[in-house]
């Protein structure tokens, strides 16, 4: 192999780690910007968080489906109550695996919530998440979370367990 | 163009690349610098995250300006009550967009108490931050800091909305 | 210098960049996936996560030595009423400092655990940690982890001193 060529492999090896740093990254930032929106009553930019028929799961009751639903949600009556009331949706990073043009992740969420009355906040909710990632044109987007709240439901637990393990 | 020239221009666009995730992790570093300073009681650490003029907005009590104030907070009557009965300053990873020597960023921070009473310890704060960071030849340092509660003041929800959306 | 050496020279410098991002990215990884396998029960996932002879210590309970210890642990009794009454434990992503195949950290985790009675979670500890982790061939492992309550004990939050400064 010519001095050149050796050097090329060298940079293509090179650029296939920055790749995979990227992904890590840019699903950490992508993730990170979930709580702000919402919080800040961001329908919009939530919402262009998932693929335009991403899916999110808030077990057991709130089943939204594409980018509208979302949106939706953060429009709504409860979720509007929860942050004029004072709220903050606090999202961890997650433990991520990429596969090629997928991705899937493991994290918690936390629900805390202002009590004037009390003077604190209090913690409504601890969840397990399990999220699916997707690479599209504009970047990695979420094609599918669920979050179920760890209040000893076996099921919830078993969310947070390796894919590798529970065969996910 | 020649097999070299081609072959620097690739190292180029790949040496870009790492830049934007350097300045990425080394936010994240920066800011995960924090509690653990502030918890420590270490004043000097703190401030040493910020620029020399940098300033750090705790709303509505505490305006600090410069690094000389963020350590005399450290070391101030109140944070050492604070530290000495128990404390958790905790912040999250927050959303980082860079901008050549400057970003922004959009995040949490908890203040979490202990409560030797209770056995148990209490969440009195969870606040919308903002972050301006600037590079300095040191490395990215904390420019502008803000924190306000989360406890359903509009105006500290507004914060989380995205730099594009609010025209910050 | 022909001009292939000096290509060949920007390579080496970027390619060492490279390890620094992936050594940060690769122990934020690491310590994301403790919360998920101890709340899930996966006593192996998480004692994997250590050397096979790293050490865990809860202080002051809790003195692990080795992976059966750790999996032992989550197998145990404590562990398992913990995550069938409802639990998450919460890390926070930790100031790395790498040096060579060596690396220390400081960070932060919570225990919260569900009321069932209240209808709320309460949050058990938020506690300091320190990690040293080390570079293996497979990858960056755990070779020292102290969790240490922030209750107000002095030496638990030096524990969150930055090294340089404890001359740890």
């Amino acid at each position: 192999m010519s001095e050149i060529d050796e050097l090329r492999a060298t940079v293509d090896v090179l650029a296939a780690r920055v790749r995979a740093l990227a992904d890590q990254v840019e699903i950490m930032q992508l993730v990170a910007q979930y709580g702000p929106a919402v919080d800040s009553g961001s329908g919009e930019a939530a919402a262009a968080l998932w693929t335009e028929d991403g899916s999110f799961d808030a077990v057991p009751h709130l089943r939204m489906r594409g980018r509208d639903d979302i949106a939706a949600m953060v429009g709504g009556e409860g979720h509007q109550s929860l942050i004029t009331n004072g709220c903050g949706h606090i999202l961890t990073v997650p433990h991520i695996v990429v596969d090629g043009d997928q991705a899937t992740g493991r994290a918690y969420a936390l629900n805390i919530r202002w009590d004037a009355g009390a003077g604190r906040f209090w913690v409504a909710r601890v969840s397990a998440n399990t999220w699916r990632w997707v690479r599209t044109p504009e970047g990695w987007r979420i094609a599918e979370r669920v979050n179920a709240s760890l209040d000893g439901t076996a099921e919830h637990r078993d969310m947070l367990a390796a894919p590798t393990r529970s065969g996910r």
